[in-house]
């Protein structure tokens, strides 16, 4: 279980003020309908004031301006951001494998490991391999021969990193991530593809996350590099040589092809595909289910497919909704322009 | 290897009429080209009926007003769904482990293991996890700890179940998939990401089929649910806190985002994306490669990206086409009216 | 470590020519900052040529009219192409395991091993299964019963492939691929979605690749095929009993529904996707994101959602940055028609 808080610490944490008894003991964060009277919930929201009657909630996080609530309440400016930094200060330890090597465990006599460091049930550890201290791989994650991880990195079940990859510190990767396969590249000859060897790696910074079942190509030569701080959501698919800057954003689904650059704090919405050999700058956004298919310039804002600018493309959204209307304008235009041509020429004629 | 049935008594589960001789035995069902006299095969099509005279299929299944076929048939108005009730009734089970724990699976000694439940090699199942009667954990399944998995379950192969989470009965989840991965949830401050605890869980109800490589993610705090009897494709991303009703249809590559609703008897097509916090309907159907941007009545027919009402769209798509040459009339249209406006000049002048 | 070669006979293995020293021996690739004295780098731009300067590498590979170097160099007509050709002479053996059995592999007494076949750490080899000559199957790669895989295949970790499926020679599984998981298949029946059981397999054919993630449903009934050299990137979904022919290219993300036939050379870009049932013709291409709604014929190029001619599609992008240009048009021809119309009805009135 996780700490225990005044309701007048965690305002103070927060930034916000009690409204109530200042010394309810908090240990933990639940949603409404579920928290108990050692637990805050939040309301961000109007609509959610019925269900703080029903709640037995011990505290609620909600806006300055909220009504009355049944039980003490933090008031904020902005409980979602509010509840984010309470859930810090009280959320229970992720459960870890205790330090340690489990029996089953495949760990290669020429592999490293560092102080602290849990191996899962069976999990395999590479000739060479280095793991910093206090790093967790869970059950049945594969580390390749001579890959190199930092300290507190926490590696979940099924995620495999292959051979020669070097990973920073703090990196979070989870279930069945695949770091180091190769990079897709062919050479065409005498009716058949032929595989490019892929010699390069993977280079992943300190402070990265990589969500479920994403891929990371190692580098066809060189690296694959994913910057620090940067944070990949699931089934995200990074190709070949491509280099993502420090703290970005990459939503679930992205896909980004060879060779690509990004900034640093790019966001790249949901779906959104990026073309290879294509330069992102710094603090570009991407609309979900975008394509980008040429370079972008630093602070662009961009949506649709191929990805133009995001105003653009929102006021040719309301223009394809009545494009219907446009056609039959055009049509009726076209009458009225005859008919006047017709009179004209009775005029002339005339 | 499945039962056996004769013409008739298939002919009679179908809703069917026997062309030919009832008796005929049957023990499973097989393509056209690769069926033997045991076995039932399928015309659905009248383009079919010349393959089945070199077929040796002892039967065939056709519609109603099917020309005369070299074999027994049995006619029905849908051959397709014919053929599906037959598969039911003759298709050999599905391999699965014996009963038993592997020896080279880890068990912890605190969880609990109901009857014949079959436990494949390598397979792990943490503290106090509580897997139901008959239950199968293929080979290199991780159930973590204190999960809970209900009776005649499914597990195939690296499929993993992270802490706490809640699995219904009768559910199949297919290969590489991840239930209970931390949603991507991010506080920004500093000029970093700064991780939001994700202590919630994931629970499934009751019948849910799960396909391979699929990610659903557990809640920040409280539940990601997934109802009744919902069928999800493969490499399909759910993100915390969504809330899918009963009896959806999430197809392959499908990505919701976060705290999304979906009503009951929902179809998302192919790729379709969800944007988070909206909310979609009862009987809602999305054509594929679409993108939801916002909440969407029960009952609504939508594509596009954004969506919007699918035949709109399916006139934007015509009018796109035509879109050349809307632009090229456009610019006669404003040469003749040019020309109409220098004669009125013109006469006026005159 | 790979072979040696000197620069005379790597420039003949290109088709390029020696400027500089053509004894200079040559042991590996490397990128133009990573480069030593034995390794050769490329510099397929002008934008490269200042980083040669700063080069530790031993050679280079440049466009025929490139500037004069520091090293010497292999001058050719495609220098892309040419290091994919060098790589192919230069790159180290890629790591795999001894030929062997690991101790802790779970390999069934009924499966048959061909010669110097090597079998990782937690692999597990089901009953019935052949696996051929020098094939690889890495750390907890899961085979079936009853799998048939060719010779000289690699199976890369975490891969799985169900019972029953065949795999050809000279095969390349990466990570967390599954080959073989059930369809998509219900039957609604009383409110209910019902599985329709898919008894199946998958066939892949010789040479082919399958990148990371990716996953190939087994067939209903019959066969999902997968063509002869056909390459498979990251994460793209197949569904049961789609046919896909020899040498296709199907980039990352793609997303392939039921009972669809590719022919032959057909390059699908990344995350496009196509309906169920739909035949695409040989050497088709489609551009990335693009959906394919409908049968195409051979040799076509496509695009958009649906997938339309791509020179159309690409009209269509320019003139949908017109639209709201058009629309400001439209609206003045209309004042100035309704001007026309007032001017020639006050003519008539006069």
């Amino acid at each position: 279980m996780g700490a225990k808080q005044t309701l007048a610490e965690l305002a103070e944490a927060v930034g916000g003020k009690v409204r109530g008894d200042p010394n309810v003991a908090i240990t933990g964060v639940a949603a409404v309908d579920e928290a108990g009277p050692n637990e805050i919930t939040w309301a961000a929201d109007p609509k959610h004031a019925a269900k703080l009657s029903a709640s037995r909630a011990g505290a609620v996080v909600a806006p300055t301006d909220f009504e009355p609530t049944p039980m003490p309440a933090v008031l904020c400016d902005d409980p979602e951001n509010a509840i984010a930094v309470i859930l810090d200060r009280l959320a229970p330890a992720v459960w870890r494998p205790e330090p340690g090597v489990h029996p089953t465990a495949v760990v290669a006599e020429a592999a490293t490991l560092g102080k602290d460091v849990a191996v899962g049930p069976h999990a395999v550890v590479g000739d060479r391999a280095v793991v910093g201290d206090r790093t967790v791989l869970h059950a049945h994650v594969v580390i390749g021969p001579e890959v190199t991880i930092g300290p507190d990195c926490v590696f979940w079940s099924h995620a495999v990193v292959r051979e020669r990859c070097i990973i920073g510190a703090r990196v979070i990767v989870h279930p069945q991530v695949t770091i180091g396969s190769d990079g897709y590249g062919y050479r065409f000859a005498d009716g058949c593809h032929h595989k490019i060897p892929q010699i390069g790696i993977v280079r992943i910074e300190d402070d990265v996350e990589i969500g479920a079942g994403s891929c990371i190509d190692r580098a066809k030569v060189g690296q694959t590099v994913i910057g620090q701080g940067t944070k990949i959501d699931n089934l995200v698919q990074i190709a070949h040589n491509v280099e993502v800057g420090p703290q970005c954003l990459l939503v679930a689904q992205v896909g980004i092809a060879g060779t690509v650059r990004l900034g640093q704090y790019v966001v790249l919405g949901g779906k959104v595909g990026v073309r290879d050999h294509v330069s992102i700058g710094d603090g570009v956004k991407v609309g979900a289910c975008s394509c980008i298919a040429q370079d972008v310039p630093a602070g662009a804002l961009l949506a649709g497919i191929p990805a133009r600018d995001g105003n653009l493309w929102l006021r040719q959204q309301v223009l394809l909704d009545r494009l219907p209307q446009m056609h039959v304008q055009m049509r009726e235009l076209e009458k009225r322009v005859a008919s006047l041509e017709a009179a004209a020429d009775h005029q002339q004629d005339g």
